[in-house]
């Protein structure tokens, strides 16, 4: 599992900062990757990456702004030049449906993949072999959501050892334990899978937001995450114009997380006010309430354990 | 009078070529600057550019594939951001109207300047001060135009020499001499400005076609241009898939250029299965028919005397 922050500026892009993406690579989990937001020349970006479109199968889309879905419609048409043929699904507020479809319509794309464009609802957004994916309203001049991904939990390890020593030798037996909850041995004896597995690998959470004011009532929903990625278009002495346009502060973003038990802070969408002599003091102001802060910059990746 | 190719490729980007993508800078002519079409991230070609966004006033769209038009909305975006106040008129195909006011519209986009945007009928598009535009259908999958700017002759320079020798002496006078067809000397004379004016200055004429597959028909509309972008989406050996995709070869441009006798011929659009490896070939295929050839490159810039 892995975090590639594509474009971690605000509003506009500039030289230093694209405008917003995110992917979640999920290559030994399901062999795909997930997209957070399109902005403008998100594909360019993905040019000097290792990730490959046709690999994208789900895209989350925040809000409508335009520096978070600008992107879209030329992705998804490069994606059908580069042989993706794989079904692709977008989440997203209401309207994003009418968005790609009249870009995609006036501009003569044809797809050469099925693409499914679902409108978001508060809950429970779908279920996957291995995730489930929720989202809820956040706080924004217009409907933006954040996102939790939710992996399941992954049962323990075999015990091999334990097994041996019952004298079941190793083979296809094994696997037969371990897929299911009783198994009968030959001698006629029933055996139990869970006395036979380590401890239960608790799923990650990933919890990613879009463009938010700051309120204690996105405090539930991030809670325990692993991850969680937070707007931080402003530094903590402008709160009033975070306050005046819908945005969060580093300071507020950093309440958040202590507040509800992250592991680790994410922050992205800085606006490009501040430049790079500002980045170590926008890091510190979140630091000094919640040490375990990452200030992205484009291409910057992280792994999730 | 300089043209700077924001990008030259043609479907989708690539690391070495950007989409579709030309600006026409009349600073000094009419203090604005004009865009041939505006593919995904040409405004952040333009971040690597001296061109300031609130000076572009004009963006001529030649047809609606994405590659041509999907950086229009982030563009007219980011103008209002960096302080556009000035009118902006977009000319495009029919169908430009509804793709940019849906994106606007759906991205919660308020722009800070009046935008018109006009749908090209064949013939001439619009007149100002120093400039004649004109527009023509060509042969393309889909509805795609070419555009001739004409400039008007500029009246030749004064001749203060003969002024003087008459017993005129330099002053606000000659200002009015040039500006009238006649002027009224103090001692009741009067005389003729052609017979003080220099040889008439004749405006340059500039076309740049859209996508198109080669014809005949476009010979007329291009006559006697002092530049002519064209584009070369394939080699001259594949002449059948510029065939079948409605593009044109680099001989097909060469031969049009020849044929219709422009002074210069600049060729753009360049399928991304070229390398920089292909490029000398390409150019010398169209060399040898036209001698007078540049093959764009980005951010290549060329002055128009
Ligand atoms: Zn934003
Ligand atoms: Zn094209």
């Amino acid at each position: 599992m892995k975090l590639t922050f594509l474009g971690t500026g605000a509003g506009m892009p500039s030289k230093e900062r694209n405008v917003s993406s995110i992917a979640l690579s999920l290559l030994q989990e399901a062999n795909s990757v997930w997209l957070f937001d399109c902005g403008e020349a998100t594909q360019h970006q993905i040019l000097y990456t290792s990730i490959k479109p046709r690999k994208i199968n789900k895209i989350f889309v925040t809000h409508l702004h335009g520096d978070h879905i600008f992107g879209l419609p030329g992705f998804l048409s490069s994606r059908s030049f580069q042989g993706g043929n794989q079904p692709l699904t977008i989440y997203g507020p209401t309207g994003i449906k009418e968005y790609i479809e009249t870009s995609l319509e006036l501009s003569a794309t044809h797809l050469t993949y099925p693409l499914i464009i679902e409108e978001l609802k508060e809950g429970k957004i779908a279920e996957s072999e291995n995730f489930e994916m929720y989202c809820k309203k956040l706080n924004h001049g217009i409907p933006s959501f954040g996102f939790r991904i939710v992996e399941k939990d992954r049962p323990g390890k075999l015990q091999v050892d334990k097994l041996i020593k019952m004298g079941i030798p190793p083979g296809p037996i094994y696997k037969q334990i371990k897929e299911n909850e009783t198994y009968t041995l030959p001698n006629g004896e029933v055996i139990f899978r869970k006395d036979f597995l380590g401890p239960t690998k608790h799923g990650r959470i990933i919890s990613i937001l879009g463009d938010t004011k700051s309120t204690e009532k996105n405090q539930k929903f991030v809670q325990g995450s692993d991850v969680l990625v937070h707007e931080a278009t402003f530094n903590k002495e402008n709160k009033e114009l975070a306050e005046k346009y819908y945005h969060s502060t580093t300071e507020q973003a950093a309440l958040l997380a202590k507040n509800s038990a992250v592991r680790k802070l994410i922050l992205t969408h800085i606006s490009s006010r501040y430049q790079s002599i500002d980045y170590p003091i926008l890091l510190e102001e979140a630091k000094d309430i919640f040490h375990n802060t990452i200030l992205a910059e484009d291409f910057f990746e992280t792994t999730i354990e």
